[in-house]
Protein backbone atom coordinates (compact mmCIF):
# COMPACT_ATOMS: atom_id res chain seq x y z
CA UNK A 1 0.00 0.00 0.00
CA UNK A 2 1.19 3.53 -0.83
CA UNK A 3 0.79 6.64 1.34
CA UNK A 4 0.82 9.97 0.25
CA UNK A 5 3.09 12.48 1.84
CA UNK A 6 2.63 15.75 0.19
CA UNK A 7 4.26 17.74 -2.56
CA UNK A 8 8.26 17.28 -1.29
CA UNK A 9 10.99 17.45 -3.14
CA UNK A 10 12.87 14.20 -2.14
CA UNK A 11 15.54 12.92 -4.04
CA UNK A 12 18.17 10.42 -2.67
CA UNK A 13 20.73 9.30 -1.91
CA UNK A 14 22.15 13.23 -1.61
CA UNK A 15 25.52 14.10 -2.56
CA UNK A 16 26.43 16.48 0.02
CA UNK A 17 29.48 19.04 -2.11
CA UNK A 18 30.56 22.31 -1.15
CA UNK A 19 30.10 24.71 -3.91
CA UNK A 20 33.68 27.36 -4.11
CA UNK A 21 33.30 30.71 -5.60
CA UNK A 22 35.26 34.22 -5.00
CA UNK A 23 32.66 36.44 -3.27
CA UNK A 24 34.34 40.14 -3.00
CA UNK A 25 37.70 38.64 -3.93
CA UNK A 26 37.90 36.07 -1.67
CA UNK A 27 37.29 31.73 -1.45
CA UNK A 28 33.70 31.31 -0.49
CA UNK A 29 31.77 27.63 -0.03
CA UNK A 30 28.29 26.87 0.55
CA UNK A 31 27.37 23.63 1.30
CA UNK A 32 24.57 21.86 -1.01
CA UNK A 33 22.67 18.85 -1.89
CA UNK A 34 21.44 20.45 -4.87
CA UNK A 35 23.89 19.28 -7.78
CA UNK A 36 24.19 16.97 -10.54
CA UNK A 37 24.72 15.82 -13.64
CA UNK A 38 23.31 17.00 -17.02
CA UNK A 39 24.84 15.84 -19.47
CA UNK A 40 28.02 13.89 -20.71
CA UNK A 41 29.78 15.57 -23.90
CA UNK A 42 30.50 18.49 -22.88
CA UNK A 43 30.39 17.73 -19.30
CA UNK A 44 27.31 19.41 -18.08
CA UNK A 45 26.08 19.98 -14.06
CA UNK A 46 24.26 22.09 -12.12
CA UNK A 47 23.93 23.50 -8.91
CA UNK A 48 20.81 25.21 -7.72
CA UNK A 49 21.52 27.77 -4.32
CA UNK A 50 19.51 30.56 -3.30
CA UNK A 51 19.47 33.59 -5.37
CA UNK A 52 19.76 35.52 -1.98
CA UNK A 53 22.78 33.33 -1.10
CA UNK A 54 25.81 34.73 -0.46
CA UNK A 55 27.59 32.56 -2.97
CA UNK A 56 25.32 33.45 -5.45
CA UNK A 57 26.71 36.91 -6.00
CA UNK A 58 29.87 35.22 -6.66
CA UNK A 59 28.90 32.97 -8.94
CA UNK A 60 27.29 35.82 -11.03
CA UNK A 61 29.98 37.93 -11.36
CA UNK A 62 32.70 35.57 -12.30
CA UNK A 63 30.68 33.23 -14.22
CA UNK A 64 32.89 30.31 -12.85
CA UNK A 65 32.28 27.66 -9.71
CA UNK A 66 34.19 24.80 -8.31
CA UNK A 67 32.64 21.75 -6.92
CA UNK A 68 34.23 19.98 -4.09
CA UNK A 69 33.22 16.64 -2.88
CA UNK A 70 34.49 16.60 0.96
CA UNK A 71 34.76 12.76 2.44
CA UNK A 72 33.28 11.55 5.22
CA UNK A 73 36.66 12.97 7.38
CA UNK A 74 35.84 16.55 6.78
CA UNK A 75 31.86 15.90 7.78
CA UNK A 76 31.88 18.57 10.82
CA UNK A 77 33.42 21.51 8.66
CA UNK A 78 31.10 21.28 5.64
CA UNK A 79 27.79 20.95 7.69
CA UNK A 80 29.33 24.33 9.35
CA UNK A 81 29.56 25.36 6.13
CA UNK A 82 25.96 24.93 5.79
CA UNK A 83 25.39 26.65 8.62
CA UNK A 84 26.61 29.58 8.22
CA UNK A 85 26.52 32.06 5.75
CA UNK A 86 29.57 34.02 4.03
CA UNK A 87 28.13 37.66 5.10
CA UNK A 88 28.70 36.48 8.73
CA UNK A 89 31.54 34.33 8.79
CA UNK A 90 35.23 34.43 6.70
CA UNK A 91 35.24 31.28 5.00
CA UNK A 92 38.54 31.66 2.82
CA UNK A 93 40.45 30.46 5.83
CA UNK A 94 38.78 27.19 6.52
CA UNK A 95 41.23 24.86 3.80
CA UNK A 96 43.67 24.90 1.94
CA UNK A 97 42.30 26.77 -1.22
CA UNK A 98 43.76 26.66 -4.32
CA UNK A 99 43.04 27.80 -8.37
CA UNK A 100 42.88 25.73 -11.90
CA UNK A 101 42.89 26.58 -14.95
CA UNK A 102 40.04 29.34 -14.47
CA UNK A 103 41.56 31.74 -12.19
CA UNK A 104 38.54 32.32 -10.27
CA UNK A 105 36.97 29.27 -9.03
CA UNK A 106 38.49 28.68 -5.70
CA UNK A 107 39.21 24.90 -4.43
CA UNK A 108 40.02 22.97 -1.44
CA UNK A 109 42.78 20.86 -1.43
CA UNK A 110 41.43 18.84 1.89
CA UNK A 111 38.86 17.34 -1.00
CA UNK A 112 39.90 14.44 -2.72
CA UNK A 113 37.96 15.48 -5.63
CA UNK A 114 37.11 19.00 -7.65
CA UNK A 115 35.76 20.06 -10.67
CA UNK A 116 36.19 23.61 -11.60
CA UNK A 117 33.34 24.71 -13.64
CA UNK A 118 32.02 27.84 -15.86
CA UNK A 119 28.42 28.66 -16.14
CA UNK A 120 27.05 27.56 -19.66
CA UNK A 121 23.35 28.76 -18.67
CA UNK A 122 22.05 31.11 -15.50
CA UNK A 123 18.33 29.71 -14.78
CA UNK A 124 16.23 31.86 -12.37
CA UNK A 125 13.05 30.33 -10.76
CA UNK A 126 11.31 30.55 -8.05
CA UNK A 127 13.75 32.17 -6.08
CA UNK A 128 16.59 29.94 -7.12
CA UNK A 129 19.44 30.37 -9.06
CA UNK A 130 20.96 27.50 -10.89
CA UNK A 131 23.97 27.15 -12.99
CA UNK A 132 24.52 25.04 -15.17
CA UNK A 133 27.84 24.52 -15.90
CA UNK A 134 30.62 23.04 -18.29
CA UNK A 135 33.15 20.92 -16.67
CA UNK A 136 36.60 22.54 -17.62
CA UNK A 137 38.68 19.99 -15.36
CA UNK A 138 39.03 17.73 -12.97
CA UNK A 139 41.03 17.69 -10.12
CA UNK A 140 41.74 14.31 -8.10
CA UNK A 141 43.84 13.26 -4.84
CA UNK A 142 46.34 11.18 -6.45
CA UNK A 143 45.36 7.86 -4.30
CA UNK A 144 41.47 8.22 -5.46
CA UNK A 145 43.16 8.08 -9.30
CA UNK A 146 43.41 4.01 -10.96
CA UNK A 147 43.70 3.50 -14.65
CA UNK A 148 40.37 1.74 -16.53
CA UNK A 149 40.75 1.06 -19.48
CA UNK A 150 44.14 2.62 -20.10
CA UNK A 151 42.66 5.92 -18.92
CA UNK A 152 43.18 7.61 -15.50
CA UNK A 153 39.58 7.41 -13.69
CA UNK A 154 37.86 8.11 -10.47
CA UNK A 155 38.53 5.13 -7.96
CA UNK A 156 35.89 2.90 -6.28
CA UNK A 157 33.21 4.20 -3.58
CA UNK A 158 35.13 3.40 -0.43
CA UNK A 159 37.99 5.25 -1.49
CA UNK A 160 36.35 8.27 -2.11
CA UNK A 161 33.99 7.87 0.77
CA UNK A 162 32.03 10.75 0.11
CA UNK A 163 29.55 11.88 2.72
CA UNK A 164 25.96 11.54 1.78
CA UNK A 165 23.14 13.11 2.87
CA UNK A 166 19.42 11.48 3.01
CA UNK A 167 16.02 12.89 3.60
CA UNK A 168 15.91 11.86 7.15
CA UNK A 169 18.48 14.96 7.45
CA UNK A 170 21.25 12.26 8.67
CA UNK A 171 25.09 11.83 6.81
CA UNK A 172 25.69 8.57 5.89
CA UNK A 173 28.67 6.97 4.58
CA UNK A 174 28.46 4.67 0.69
CA UNK A 175 28.29 0.66 1.66
CA UNK A 176 29.65 -2.08 -0.76
CA UNK A 177 29.50 -2.90 -4.35
CA UNK A 178 26.57 -4.95 -5.77
CA UNK A 179 26.88 -4.95 -9.43
CA UNK A 180 28.03 -3.81 -12.86
CA UNK A 181 26.28 -0.83 -14.62
CA UNK A 182 24.77 -1.95 -17.95
CA UNK A 183 25.35 -5.13 -17.36
CA UNK A 184 23.30 -6.52 -14.98
CA UNK A 185 20.41 -6.19 -17.18
CA UNK A 186 21.90 -7.59 -19.97
CA UNK A 187 20.10 -11.03 -19.38
CA UNK A 188 16.90 -9.64 -18.20
CA UNK A 189 14.14 -11.05 -19.85
CA UNK B 1 49.56 15.93 -4.87
CA UNK B 2 46.60 16.40 -7.36
CA UNK B 3 46.07 14.58 -10.59
CA UNK B 4 44.32 15.94 -13.84
CA UNK B 5 41.39 13.96 -15.07
CA UNK B 6 40.40 16.38 -17.72
CA UNK B 7 36.71 17.31 -18.55
CA UNK B 8 34.16 14.78 -17.08
CA UNK B 9 30.97 15.56 -15.37
CA UNK B 10 31.64 13.30 -12.28
CA UNK B 11 29.46 13.53 -9.43
CA UNK B 12 28.95 11.05 -6.64
CA UNK B 13 27.23 9.40 -5.47
CA UNK B 14 25.02 9.31 -8.56
CA UNK B 15 21.01 8.40 -7.29
CA UNK B 16 19.23 5.86 -9.78
CA UNK B 17 15.89 6.73 -10.90
CA UNK B 18 13.30 5.28 -13.50
CA UNK B 19 11.89 8.02 -14.97
CA UNK B 20 8.21 7.62 -16.11
CA UNK B 21 6.29 8.99 -18.45
CA UNK B 22 3.21 8.07 -20.89
CA UNK B 23 4.20 7.78 -24.84
CA UNK B 24 1.96 6.97 -27.56
CA UNK B 25 -0.48 6.09 -24.69
CA UNK B 26 1.38 3.65 -22.85
CA UNK B 27 3.77 3.78 -19.88
CA UNK B 28 7.49 4.24 -20.44
CA UNK B 29 10.85 4.27 -18.11
CA UNK B 30 14.35 5.30 -18.63
CA UNK B 31 16.95 4.72 -16.28
CA UNK B 32 18.60 7.76 -15.17
CA UNK B 33 21.18 9.22 -13.07
CA UNK B 34 20.77 12.75 -14.16
CA UNK B 35 18.36 13.93 -11.63
CA UNK B 36 18.45 15.85 -8.37
CA UNK B 37 16.63 18.58 -6.01
CA UNK B 38 16.23 22.53 -7.20
CA UNK B 39 14.11 23.78 -4.72
CA UNK B 40 12.63 23.09 -1.56
CA UNK B 41 9.55 25.82 -1.48
CA UNK B 42 7.98 25.14 -4.20
CA UNK B 43 9.67 21.57 -4.40
CA UNK B 44 11.79 21.41 -8.02
CA UNK B 45 13.49 18.63 -8.82
CA UNK B 46 14.72 17.65 -12.71
CA UNK B 47 15.76 15.36 -14.53
CA UNK B 48 17.29 15.41 -17.87
CA UNK B 49 17.53 13.40 -21.13
CA UNK B 50 19.16 13.05 -24.55
CA UNK B 51 16.67 15.06 -26.80
CA UNK B 52 16.38 11.62 -29.10
CA UNK B 53 15.56 9.82 -25.89
CA UNK B 54 12.33 7.80 -26.44
CA UNK B 55 10.92 8.90 -22.96
CA UNK B 56 12.17 12.83 -23.94
CA UNK B 57 8.78 13.18 -26.46
CA UNK B 58 6.52 11.65 -24.22
CA UNK B 59 7.60 14.35 -21.36
CA UNK B 60 6.99 17.03 -23.54
CA UNK B 61 3.82 16.08 -24.84
CA UNK B 62 2.22 15.68 -21.63
CA UNK B 63 4.04 18.16 -19.63
CA UNK B 64 4.06 15.26 -16.69
CA UNK B 65 6.63 12.71 -15.68
CA UNK B 66 7.44 10.47 -12.62
CA UNK B 67 10.98 9.81 -10.81
CA UNK B 68 10.47 6.28 -9.06
CA UNK B 69 13.61 5.25 -6.46
CA UNK B 70 14.44 1.47 -7.28
CA UNK B 71 15.52 -0.50 -4.08
CA UNK B 72 18.65 -2.47 -4.47
CA UNK B 73 16.47 -5.84 -5.75
CA UNK B 74 14.94 -4.27 -8.56
CA UNK B 75 19.04 -4.07 -9.68
CA UNK B 76 18.36 -6.07 -12.83
CA UNK B 77 15.26 -4.50 -14.20
CA UNK B 78 16.53 -1.11 -13.26
CA UNK B 79 19.71 -1.85 -15.61
CA UNK B 80 18.13 -3.01 -18.16
CA UNK B 81 15.45 -0.50 -18.60
CA UNK B 82 18.75 1.64 -18.58
CA UNK B 83 20.09 -0.39 -21.90
CA UNK B 84 17.12 -0.92 -24.08
CA UNK B 85 15.27 1.77 -25.63
CA UNK B 86 11.29 2.05 -25.51
CA UNK B 87 11.87 2.13 -29.24
CA UNK B 88 12.78 -1.31 -29.16
CA UNK B 89 11.36 -2.99 -25.85
CA UNK B 90 8.00 -2.71 -24.80
CA UNK B 91 8.38 -2.00 -21.01
CA UNK B 92 4.74 -1.00 -20.21
CA UNK B 93 4.66 -4.54 -18.68
CA UNK B 94 7.68 -5.02 -16.43
CA UNK B 95 6.21 -3.25 -13.50
CA UNK B 96 2.96 -2.87 -11.99
CA UNK B 97 1.77 0.44 -13.69
CA UNK B 98 -0.67 3.30 -11.45
CA UNK B 99 -1.05 6.49 -11.86
CA UNK B 100 -1.65 9.72 -9.45
CA UNK B 101 -3.24 13.34 -9.52
CA UNK B 102 -1.87 14.13 -12.45
CA UNK B 103 -3.25 10.83 -14.75
CA UNK B 104 -0.37 10.94 -17.16
CA UNK B 105 2.33 10.10 -15.14
CA UNK B 106 2.70 6.51 -15.04
CA UNK B 107 4.74 5.33 -11.58
CA UNK B 108 6.06 1.85 -10.64
CA UNK B 109 4.10 -0.04 -7.32
CA UNK B 110 7.40 -2.32 -7.05
CA UNK B 111 9.86 1.29 -6.35
CA UNK B 112 9.16 2.25 -2.92
CA UNK B 113 9.22 5.89 -3.24
CA UNK B 114 7.11 7.92 -6.70
CA UNK B 115 7.44 11.86 -7.23
CA UNK B 116 4.86 12.55 -9.75
CA UNK B 117 5.90 15.83 -11.42
CA UNK B 118 4.43 18.80 -13.60
CA UNK B 119 7.03 20.19 -15.83
CA UNK B 120 7.74 23.93 -14.89
CA UNK B 121 10.11 24.39 -17.05
CA UNK B 122 12.20 22.64 -20.30
CA UNK B 123 15.97 23.91 -21.13
CA UNK B 124 17.82 22.19 -23.61
CA UNK B 125 20.98 22.73 -24.05
CA UNK B 126 23.61 20.58 -26.66
CA UNK B 127 21.15 17.95 -27.69
CA UNK B 128 19.63 17.20 -23.69
CA UNK B 129 16.20 18.09 -22.76
CA UNK B 130 16.48 19.16 -19.13
CA UNK B 131 12.82 19.22 -17.71
CA UNK B 132 12.46 21.15 -14.34
CA UNK B 133 10.02 19.64 -12.40
CA UNK B 134 7.26 20.44 -9.36
CA UNK B 135 6.66 17.41 -7.18
CA UNK B 136 2.79 17.75 -7.07
CA UNK B 137 2.41 14.34 -5.02
CA UNK B 138 4.83 11.96 -3.32
CA UNK B 139 3.56 8.42 -2.88
CA UNK B 140 5.80 5.67 -1.23
CA UNK B 141 5.01 2.37 0.12
CA UNK B 142 3.75 2.47 3.97
CA UNK B 143 6.89 0.42 5.70
CA UNK B 144 8.94 3.28 4.16
CA UNK B 145 7.02 6.30 6.21
CA UNK B 146 7.70 7.10 9.70
CA UNK B 147 6.24 9.84 12.03
CA UNK B 148 8.94 12.41 12.44
CA UNK B 149 8.20 15.96 14.14
CA UNK B 150 4.52 15.02 14.17
CA UNK B 151 4.06 14.49 10.45
CA UNK B 152 4.90 11.98 7.66
CA UNK B 153 8.41 11.48 6.43
CA UNK B 154 10.50 8.85 5.01
CA UNK B 155 12.39 6.77 6.88
CA UNK B 156 16.27 5.86 7.02
CA UNK B 157 18.20 5.16 4.23
CA UNK B 158 18.58 1.42 5.41
CA UNK B 159 15.29 1.02 5.27
CA UNK B 160 15.11 3.05 1.72
CA UNK B 161 17.75 0.82 0.46
CA UNK B 162 18.34 2.49 -2.80
CA UNK B 163 20.36 1.90 -5.56
CA UNK B 164 23.16 4.02 -6.02
CA UNK B 165 25.84 4.32 -8.71
CA UNK B 166 29.39 6.06 -9.02
CA UNK B 167 32.14 7.34 -11.18
CA UNK B 168 33.14 3.80 -10.97
CA UNK B 169 29.92 2.05 -13.20
CA UNK B 170 29.38 -0.08 -9.80
CA UNK B 171 26.08 -0.18 -8.10
CA UNK B 172 26.05 0.10 -4.30
CA UNK B 173 24.06 -0.01 -1.64
CA UNK B 174 23.86 3.22 0.81
CA UNK B 175 25.96 2.49 4.23
CA UNK B 176 25.60 3.54 7.59
CA UNK B 177 24.23 6.73 9.20
CA UNK B 178 27.42 8.56 10.82
CA UNK B 179 25.44 12.21 11.71
CA UNK B 180 22.74 14.79 11.70
CA UNK B 181 22.82 17.83 8.99
CA UNK B 182 22.78 21.09 10.37
CA UNK B 183 23.91 19.60 13.83
CA UNK B 184 27.31 18.27 13.53
CA UNK B 185 28.83 21.62 12.93
CA UNK B 186 26.82 23.69 15.12
CA UNK B 187 30.53 24.20 17.31
CA UNK B 188 33.14 24.44 14.71
CA UNK B 189 35.35 26.45 15.21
Amino acid sequence: MKTKLGAMALVYPIPIILCGANVKGKPNYATLGACGVMGLKPPLIYVSLMETHYTTGGIAENQTFSVNFPSTRLMAVTDYCGIVSGRDADKSELFENFYGELGTAPMIRECPVNLECRVEKDVRIHGRAIFIGEVIQVHADERCVVERNGRKALADMPTLDPLICAPDDHYYRSGRAIGNAYSEGRDYH
